[in-house]
């Protein structure tokens, strides 16, 4: 039986990709990997949208968002982080592990965080340095308004350090690092990027090397001013996580063969479908006001158990994400990003008809489907 | 034209290993992966030949490196770090990084460090808390008397703590951990266990967790306390690598099949075999007193240049390594340590015997490779 996975990562490998894995290895202190790496780290900005520095962890984003505290910060240091779900809230974590002043902007789960609730937490916290936000966060299916708060910030705080988890969002859909004025992106590699978990990527700005200065926190393995100099001349600070390097090379021109507008198209056109199709089988999305590209979220039907859906679902095969925290049993998770398709969608959405009328919650058949092909061919038309 | 890797790391990656990488990925909060990962870990144990609790980490070993010292010490904190080699300063440039009150017991480049030298250090430094050492310093190729260490540890202060870079020990030649006393040893996977980069093994004793109780310096991905709570659980505290863990379980097994006393002796013989090439050969080895199971490092000849003898192989396909800092161009060293054999040795000494001839030092055809033959038979013989 052929198995689908459609959690919001580690996302499915495609075969050139694990291909250019299983390539032979490299030696990371010779001058192939440092041309392999240079040509990376260019296109990685092309991606990222950046002409900030790049810079690649042998590790996954939680230790790039460890990161981002550690070497821009210090203690004590006044920061807002935008917590809405569980990814907002390993920012508010990590502040708290440094022993920042943490002001925390609560945003119920399933929402996504208002210009006016980001100016208001500015008014409360008027010596605050640094503003953390996700662009998905994926255990609501919310997008955050990135764009809108970038501006916000520009017009409004030109000095604060705005950091931005790009983790479920890096290749799925638009993340203008540059035009948005993101300091710090963040992004990992088992979400679009398609590879196995243990890169982290990373751009940072000219202000955030700034704040770099300032900082005095202890580091050592997270050093970036020290990758970030070893990264100019091909090389990283300690040993490279080559195989990443080498797979990410091989989705790299995949993206650029497909293009960059055409990729964020395409997941879109997925999303809209996938709501649709919720829509369509009676269902209420969960993030039905800034629903993300790259995963949907359903309310599980009344009276019925979500983590039953997961794992009935998962009895045939297919592997979705239910609610974390105090979610868990109240929605359910799909995720579109990195190697998943239309045909992964459409499987998934017959089986699921299929689960949900076994359980109860009488959905007809095909409704579903044919609800994710009428939203996807929706959008495209209008896009 | 094939290729040989024979430098110290990253290692060629077995056929049988690529495929476990290349297998359809895992959800890492699945049932099946928590099953994998528990198995993984009972066998690391067995590997390190310990009962203490073992953790991964989605970081190359620099990263356990530096954990080794946020969760277990505090500013301040005097520590000893044996400084033999640019592994050895590893140690203690993490130790300055987080503002611990170093004494480096500095030994001279090629020299193991003694037990009178360690002793002394304790008598200069009564009030030293943890002792950091590397069981194969590579950039050397010496092998410092780890269950020496060890013992006098045991015998004279019971309560420091005793802390081992295994990176290039694990899996190539006898680290006794439980039996020597060790209470962190720590190792990476693009060595003996023949992985890509990208996973860090620890081990970490009851001792050491005494000292993770009064450590208060910052820490977030690398929480050790975190991750051992949720590895118990056969988790991890934020996305495991799970590619790796996948293909960990093939290394285990091919591990379990051949015998941990048959993978050291395979080795022990190697090295020998490659000891009496160089002499054969008329080379001086760089390190003929403690040299390291897992690498062996030559003298580049009077007038020789040792970056233009690694140049030279490097252009018919065999990569080594030359030598480091203040040894850049006085020596080179090849490696032997996890998917490397006796053919990769005797392929590299016919190279290097016509290399060394061709530049000046001339070397009969096949003295290299018959005191290879010759070295090896005779520790095969005698153990």
């Amino acid at each position: 039986m052929k198995k689908y996975l459609l959690a919001p990562g580690p996302t499915p490998i495609p075969p050139a990709v694990s291909g250019a894995l299983a390539a032979p290895i490299m030696h990371h202190r010779m001058p192939e990997f440092a041309e392999l790496f240079k040509g990376v780290l260019e296109d990685l900005k092309w991606l990222m949208m950046t002409k900030n520095d790049v810079i690649t962890l042998a590790a996954t984003a939680s230790g790039a968002m460890d990161a981002a505290f550690s070497n821009f910060l210090w203690k004590g240091a006044k920061v807002i982080t935008v917590s809405a779900g569980k990814f907002g809230e390993r920012w508010s974590e990590i502040a708290q592990a440094y022993g920042m002043d943490l002001a925390r902007l609560s945003v119920e789960w399933g929402k996504a965080v208002t210009i006016e609730q980001v100016d208001q937490a500015f008014k409360e916290n008027p010596d605050a340095v640094a503003f953390f936000v996700t662009a998905s966060e994926t255990s609501t299916g919310v997008a955050h308004p990135i764009a809108a708060i970038g501006d916000y910030l520009r017009k409004n705080h030109p000095d604060v350090l705005f950091v931005v988890d790009a983790v479920t969002a890096l290749g799925i859909f638009e993340i203008r690092t540059d035009d948005w004025g993101i300091d710090i992106l963040v992004g990992g590699s088992q979400k679009g990027l398609m590879l196995p978990p243990g890169l982290a990527v990373m751009s940072i700005s000219p202000k955030a090397w700034e704040f770099n200065k300032k900082s005095d926190l202890p580091r050592y393995y997270f050093d970036l001013a020290k990758e970030a100099k070893s990264h100019k001349k091909g090389q990283t600070a300690y040993t490279a996580a080559v195989s990443h390097i080498m797979g990410l090379r091989q989705t790299l021109d995949m993206f650029k063969a497909e293009g960059l507008d055409n990729i964020f198209r395409r997941f879109q056109a997925i999303a809209h479908g996938m709501r649709q199709a919720g829509r369509s089988m009676g269902l209420t999305l969960f993030a039905p006001d800034s629903p993300s590209p790259s995963i949907t979220s359903y309310v599980a039907p009344d009276g019925l158990d979500g983590q039953a859906i997961v794992g009935k679902l998962k009895d045939r095969g297919i592997t979705i994400a239910g609610g974390q925290a105090h979610l868990k049993g109240k929605i359910f998770r799909i995720g579109h990003m990195g190697y998943m398709d239309e045909g992964d969608m459409m499987v998934t959405l017959l089986n699921l008809e299929e689960v949900l009328t076994e359980m109860g919650f009488a959905v007809p058949a095909g409704a579903g489907v044919a609800g994710f092909v009428q939203g996807r061919a929706q959008y495209l038309k209008s896009h």
